[in-house]
């Protein structure tokens, strides 16, 4: 058996932020509530004595020829050891045989993009037509690749960004007005929310940073921070007020994202929708210009299966990586 | 961050049949029992389209520096292309940031070494001091593994095989023969249970191959092919004839093994021992030279964590393999 054996700086140069790739994520959001796929539950492996964790997310497409397994974790201390807290890489095997057939070392490239792109899908279908003024709260790796994805789907104007520690606010300041060409200032939490069309919540908080007294008509917010049981970034009252809330997965979501805090919402009438719903046609997007939107990412298998398989089918034209006979 | 990628020839020259891979298998079982590890439930990814399934599992053990992630197929119909039905790889974390270290390319070899070193590390306690015949039911993979690693064990005299292809076979009674310098020969499967001193089971049977009519006092039986829900190679009653059952995992049991055909053994008195527990001293061994023990194995993320540790750690001292810098 061969497997093809990529690096992050050849993944990158592969997939990212462009039209095909943010397809390969919406399609993987329509396969999901299609009943093509087979996701697992996430695996989690706590490593206490580290003050880490590991998750690993898989799924199978019908019709597709590869599935990924995803490895990430997530080790809180790593920041003291000068490394960055996140890691991830990404097992592809064949779908006809099981043989693994390529190992992306990608550090995590390929979780932060889907992540990203799963964001701009969500403000494709849910966020206003036009969106003048972004908020990001969080000022870390998906703080960057949100509104970096957001770019194919809205024209935005400006972005506002909070986040507690001052010196990682002016970075991204200085780093994502050059990388957008667009005025980037920080903000507080309220300001940010009351003065933005769109907002994103970014971050590992587990408690509310977002409150639900400061949402305005039209509005549209995506929280992806919380990605794991106990993280919270939305005052659940914010799900209740909202017009629409969707959400990536309502059984992921019973366990994590901000629907973890508001369980009863996905028992009762008007369950939220499943953003494959929305993106295969089943559930309308946005309805009116005066909604508020919420939509709950946490983050699925399916998308990994996505932009891996778009990825080595890029690597495999492109002759990248190495091959190792096993 | 630099990956250290394996291969199965490099691989197989570090790891085998030995002695301190004995012990580091039956140090896996102990740490279970000791509260040291931390492992999820095997994830379960059916791919029905293409009749296969992937199994990960994993374990993280206090004190160790490395965890395992190790990602097995079985794909019914890849014999027809000419390849094996199974596969896998493993994944190796640093338990201390989460990153990976290594991609063992190994083909399942180190499943199948752990596998085999657990059959060994339950013979070791649980068989008759002295076994002279010994009975494989099967011819695959296991059907060797198993018997190569019980010689770390104990002095048998000759092996009696019983497998329903007669070619596969004829095949293992030459090479076993060879392989082991002894007497090896087919039989009957209720020849061979009467005959033998210790029985391994390695099939893929879902209906059980082995009647209690057939057990013998002072036998001991290690069923090691049912390791997914639905398969079974023993009567039932077997397990409730015998004086003493040994399972790897109880939990795990519950859904796969021989146990699942018997739960209600997993709730009563006197419910099954783990393997841990002898182990580690905590639960006594074989007892007297009449008694009839059994031991279900399901195979355990454990034991992958500990093969994969000392094989990383040999392959670095070799200095094997390729470093890709990711």
């Amino acid at each position: 058996m061969s497997v093809l054996v990529l690096t992050e700086a050849e993944l990158r140069a592969c997939v990212g932020f462009d039209q095909d790739c943010l397809d390969a994520i919406e399609d993987a959001f329509t396969w999901l509530c299609e009943g093509k796929v087979e996701m697992p539950p996430v695996m989690h492996i706590e490593v206490a004595e580290h003050r880490g964790d590991v998750d690993i997310k898989s799924a199978c497409v019908r019709g597709l020829d590869h599935l990924a397994v995803k490895v990430a974790s997530g080790f809180f201390d790593n920041p003291k050891l000068g490394l960055p807290s996140g890691g991830a890489m990404v097992v592809v095997l064949s779908a006809r045989t099981g043989f693994c057939e390529s190992v992306m070392l990608d550090n995590a490239y390929l979780t932060d993009l889907r992540t990203g792109l799963a964001g701009a899908v969500a403000a494709r279908h849910l966020a206003p037509g036009k969106v003048r003024t972004v908020g990001v709260l969080g000022s870390g790796a998906q703080a960057r690749y949100q509104v970096q994805a957001l770019r194919l789907v809205r024209d935005f104007e400006r972005v506002l960004v909070s986040a507690r520690d001052a010196g990682r606010t002016g970075a991204y300041v200085a780093e994502m007005s050059e990388a957008l060409a667009l005025p980037v200032r920080a903000a507080n939490p309220e300001e940010l929310v009351r003065e933005s069309d769109l907002v994103i919540t970014t971050t590992p908080a587990r408690a509310p940073i977002v409150e639900a007294s400061w949402l305005h008509p039209g509005m549209h917010i995506t929280a992806m921070g919380s990605d794991l049981p106990g993280k919270q970034e939305l005052d659940p009252e914010i799900l209740r007020r909202a017009d629409r809330v969707v959400c990536d997965s309502r059984s992921q979501c019973r366990a994590m994202g901000e629907l973890q805090h508001a369980v009863s919402l996905l028992d009762g009438d008007g369950a939220p929708t499943e953003l494959g719903e929305v993106t295969s046609g089943v559930a309308p997007g946005r309805q009116s210009p005066e909604e508020i939107t919420v939509c709950d990412l946490t983050g699925t298998g399916v998308q990994d299966t996505a932009i891996a398989c778009l990825a080595l089918s890029r690597a495999r034209a492109r002759g990248a990586g190495v091959s190792i006979d096993s």
